[in-house]
């Protein structure tokens, strides 16, 4: 059938029909047609909506998605018909039914998934039956090189490249702001692509926007760390193994983390950008990823196997994942900390301790320190100035300000401080809730939204001493934060758990009523 | 935030938001919101897209099935926030890792798919859980139940009511046109919902709409019972077991079929509409959902239990699913047959006894003839004429016109005889290619498109005669069958697929090219 196109600007996959139609070529709502662009004779595949009133029989409605896929205009003609199924669909019925896919099967979904050529649905029943059918390493195998090759690659000239990667889990985790320009400065080549928060508080990608840019084509991500030594990027911006970003869609509302999926994931956005050598943060603890040493050295084992058959070599460092990383979480005074590191602030410990010990892994697989020595030089490095000076270069080259200074940067305005209801320890500081807390006042979209935690958990406090600052950019956001830590009570002093009042109190003791 | 409402004819779920206006409220494409109808009070929650031309800010574009729900005309105003995520999510989560679902549970995820607050990735989710993590009895009787009572209920004064399943997979099987008049008119009472072809050419419903409409609510449906004693309608109008419908959009691609939620959509709307005693038809058969008789009793044996679990009595019959029922598939030339049936013809036998054995089942679970007479009580009331007078009544209680007979129902214009291409046997019909070939010529949506097979299995044929006549309503659906029937060859005479080129001949030996 041929259609008239008409654009419709609704951020939907897919196109609309009139119901008549629909029916003329027997598709129904949720149908797949092919689209057939008959100035250029592209096709692609497309779902079904149906309309009576909102175009007419004899016009098809484009939605913006759909638009950039088939590379129409307004008034276009186009080819309609009803689409088969992709055998795509027939391969995850497999895995649903336990069999194992072969690389054939695993390349074909793959590409449909790239070609977003597979429902919303369809997707999320490939991501289930790989997580509850979990995939054997040779299936891994197949899908990291499928979303390579779906995907840009970095080609550089020499090696080695380096590249490192935290599993997550673990709030405050900004060691990338200070291990790209420790690593970068040794003179070593690190195209560091990173994500988004999904359900954190704010991501690597989230942390860097704060100084630059950080939305790249593959290409300007090689030209930059060729020029520079380094880049922190958002990956979802490039064409790296964009399945991936397709998969976190779907795994998101349920926090599926399949474990074969998850080593692909980040297998083949090291592999992708050219990286021969990888460091692996493997943060442990009860409210992370992984809960047990055991569990991380099982972990490690895999990453290593898995980049030994794709030519890479893998270190992976079991890092504490109890408590979180430094002082802050939220963009804005994430970013405040670890440039303060940077320009030579002795503290937060954790921060400095924990990125120096990623760094010097990586300094000492690529040979530029001696076993052993890697912690030392990336000490020296840190000291000297010279990560500031690579991290302004990698700021600049972005396109950001490099005369930046930790102290330019400021947090939310409206801001709460909660101070310690009675004198004693910290007994009690909760990951999930702080982070709940930080989202709650606006993170990661409102940059200057965050929270910074003055004691930690074991720390010793006089009544009345802060415990914990609220940052929000807008008043509604701090009021509704506080509404979550009163909720959720993510500080306990002194362990009066059975004083707690449900839905009164943040902090225990001396019934201080918190935020109001 | 409050906005006014404009309407938007498109059959997608959810609401339309401007992007200031979603960015506002923190929420992104696929998120969901609250709308509140300010007039009634009214809260649903939807589906967020996004647009930045096609509605201002201030403006709430509500897609139709989203006006039903929140019942809103043009320029209501509603008040719109970001909503939090369903508590069945976590129960989904948790039957994904394994763990048994308890009845809270279960019905609270129940409740959520008919209320629509699950969007079709979150309900994939649920179903690809529920098949590769298969239900026990406990979470199968939960499901049902919660399945019942999220539904329209039948009550009837008095019992038995008798009602029948068959569980499908194999083609033509149009006996509840007979079981349905034979039992009725036994003074039994069968309120017989049915199903529109999926993956089929024609479900029950699909067929009786041929003779009469089949659209009722469940209020209608138990009046039109208690009048003519049965009735045979489209369980998906009624709104009962509604889960069911969700359930079967996102099976479809799959063709997921997980026996848990199998036996419960079956009982749930045998229990829904008042059933006591109920028989399954269990087709077994390679090509069937149950390949093997052990499989066949397995089976049974679960219906039966979840029967007594629910105070039913059950029972099954295996029967012989390999080879079609009849000669016929496709609504018109099903409906002839079966009304040919009980018109008095003697013919198709496989059609007859099959549908005398379950109608025996019935009238001797109902006390109507003695253990072992039921099929002789059919059959005496098939051949004196009463069972083809109560359909009648049942045409016309339904709407349709009584005095119709197998000779008014014309099937497609546009027909094509495939002919024997050589003397010998029949050694080959494929129920699933014959069934595509169905579909391909258009059924079950054009009503006359279907095939009638004059050869069955091992019967012996000249050369030239005919073994299967197409029949389709539109000339190009005729076209695209012979075209299917090219590449998918349902027939082999004489073995000789050694000789089989790909792509080019339907039937074998002879060279002669079928259908162009």
């Amino acid at each position: 059938m041929k259609l008239t196109t008409r654009l419709i600007d609704i951020g939907n996959r897919g196109v609309l029909l009139n119901a008549v139609d629909a029916r003329e070529i027997s598709v129904r709502d949720g149908d797949r047609v092919e689209v057939k662009n008959l100035a250029t004779g592209e096709t692609v595949s497309a779902f079904v909506d149906t309309t009576a009133t909102i175009i007419g029989p004899g016009t098809i409605g484009v939605y913006r998605p759909t638009q950039v896929r088939v590379d129409v205009l307004d008034g276009a003609e186009v080819e309609v018909r009803a689409a088969d199924r992709p055998a795509s669909l027939a391969y995850i019925k497999r895995k649903m039914d336990g069999q194992r896919l072969n690389k054939e099967e695993t390349y074909a979904i793959i590409k449909d998934v790239v070609a977003d050529d597979l429902s919303p649905s369809e997707l999320t029943a490939y991501i289930v039956s790989t997580y509850t059918n979990p995939l054997d390493m040779d299936e891994v195998e197949y899908l990291t090189r499928a979303m390579v090759d779906t995907g840009d690659q970095l080609r550089f000239p020499s090696y080695p490249i380096v590249d490192k990667h935290s599993i997550g889990g673990v709030p405050g985790n900004k060691i990338s702001l200070l291990v790209v320009p420790i690593v970068a400065a040794a003179g070593l080549k690190i195209p560091k692509t990173s994500s988004r928060a999904i359900t954190g508080a704010a991501g690597t990608a989230d942390l860097m926007e704060v100084l630059a840019p950080v939305e790249f084509t593959a290409t300007e991500v090689q030209q930059m760390t060729e020029k520079v030594g380094g880049v922190i990027v958002w990956g979802g911006a490039t064409n790296i193994a964009p399945a991936d970003d397709r998969f976190i869609t779907v795994e998101y509302p349920f926090k599926i983390d399949a474990r074969g999926q998850m080593l692909a994931s980040v297998m083949a956005k090291k592999y992708a950008v050219g990286a021969n050598l990888v460091a692996i943060d493997i943060p442990v603890g009860v409210q992370t990823k992984v809960p047990s040493v055991e569990e991380g050295h099982r972990l490690a084992r895999e990453f290593i196997d898995l980049g030994e058959r794709l030519g890479m070599r893998v270190e992976c460092a079991l890092t504490y994942g109890e408590s979180l990383v430094g002082r802050t979480i939220g963009p804005k005074v994430e970013v405040q900390e670890a440039l303060a590191v940077l320009e030579g602030a002795t503290e937060p410990n954790s921060l400095i301790q924990k990125s120096l010990s990623i760094a010097g892994i990586i300094l000492e697989m690529a040979g530029k320190a001696a076993p052993g020595q890697g912690y030392a030089l990336a000490q020296d490095i840190l000291a000297s100035g010279k990560a500031l000076a690579k991290m302004k270069e990698i700021i600049e080259v972005q396109g950001g300000n490099p005369a930046v200074t930790a102290a330019d940067i400021v947090p939310g305005t409206y801001q709460y401080v909660v101070n310690a209801p009675t004198t004693g320890y910290v007994i009690e500081l909760n990951n999930k809730a702080l982070i709940s807390l930080a989202r709650a006042a606006g993170a990661p979209q409102d940059q200057g939204a965050g929270v910074c935690i003055h004691a930690k958990k074991g720390t010793r406090v006089q009544a009345g001493e802060p415990i914990i600052t609220v940052y929000a950019d807008r008043k509604w956001r701090l009021q509704k934060a506080l509404e979550e830590g009163r909720r959720l009570m993510p500080v306990v002093v002194e362990g009066m758990l059975l004083d707690r009042v449900p839905g009164r109190h943040w902090t225990t003791r001396g019934g201080q009523q918190y935020g109001q």
